[in-house]
């Protein structure tokens, strides 16, 4: 098993969890569009568009609508995708790794923070182990996505993923 | 011949020219750093230092030096390498893909700017064509490189190199 990203407690958020689904269908539903839509965002907020180009330089962007319909684009780039194992992006890049302008220029506040994320997923005894981490410019990054509820926000999106798989199969 | 970056005008610079030097020591002078330091600054500038982790995700670092002796130090981060053929690096991520604070923060001025790199080399009759590309956020980016003088900088730099090479000969 390969080791997984080690966080640095100072800048990187991250999650570690074992889910009782398999592997192969996490990763479909983090890599299909039309996977990713239905557990994307933890509810009632909706994920009404995603686009995936899963190459190294291909642009990952969905829309978020809140409950009061009101519309949040996010546009990043992916760097690194291991199929069924390994997805990394990041929001400083648009599609082609050209830098973004929102994510250069606004700094670390509450409407948008430059991040790069990464899941990983391995095989388990009982399922797949899980892990999500964003890393962070700086501890200003680090605590303002963990005031805007980072491990509440990526847990109830992964309970979302795994009951859809759960559902389907 | 594959096909290269298609710049887009409006926020890329590119320079494209053809050297009478082998496409293998063109590369070895972009991966290796102890190749690196004698061509990658305009003369009297120096490169001091230099870190080449040759590896998405790995670092690239050189420190230059004024003819004052003033140090500038440049940290980023590899994205894409394929041997011998193209070499692509950001300044808006460092080692492991973290987000810069400087490139993330200071926006366009005289100082710094994000930008994504691109060195793309292929055979030639005459030798070696080789594109190096730059890809700012937006064109005020693009115009703060030009006004640095990108195609002086750039073209310089590749005539030292061309030089090296041909000394070594």
């Amino acid at each position: 098993m390969k080791p997984t990203y080690q966080p640095n407690a100072e800048f990187d958020l991250s999650l570690t969890r074992v889910v009782d689904v398999p592997r192969a269908l996490v990763w479909r539903a983090w890599t299909d569009p039309d996977l990713l839509k239905p557990w994307f965002c933890p509810l009632p907020w909706k994920t009404i568009d995603c686009e995936i180009d899963l190459r190294p330089g291909g642009a990952f962007r969905t829309t978020m609508q809140s409950p009061e319909g009101e519309r949040f684009h996010n546009e990043g780039c992916y760097l690194e995708i291991t199929a069924g194992e390994k997805l990394v992006w990041t929001n400083t890049l648009l599609a082609g790794y050209r830098p973004s302008v929102i994510a250069t220029t606004c700094g670390s506040d509450d409407v948008g923070f430059p991040f790069t994320a990464m899941v990983e997923l391995a095989d388990h005894p009982d399922g797949t182990r899980y892990t999500a981490t964003v890393i962070h410019a700086d501890t200003a990054g680090r605590d303002t996505h963990a005031r805007m509820g980072f491990n509440d926000g990526w847990g109830k999106a992964l309970d979302q993923l795994v009951a859809m798989i759960k559902a389907g199969s």
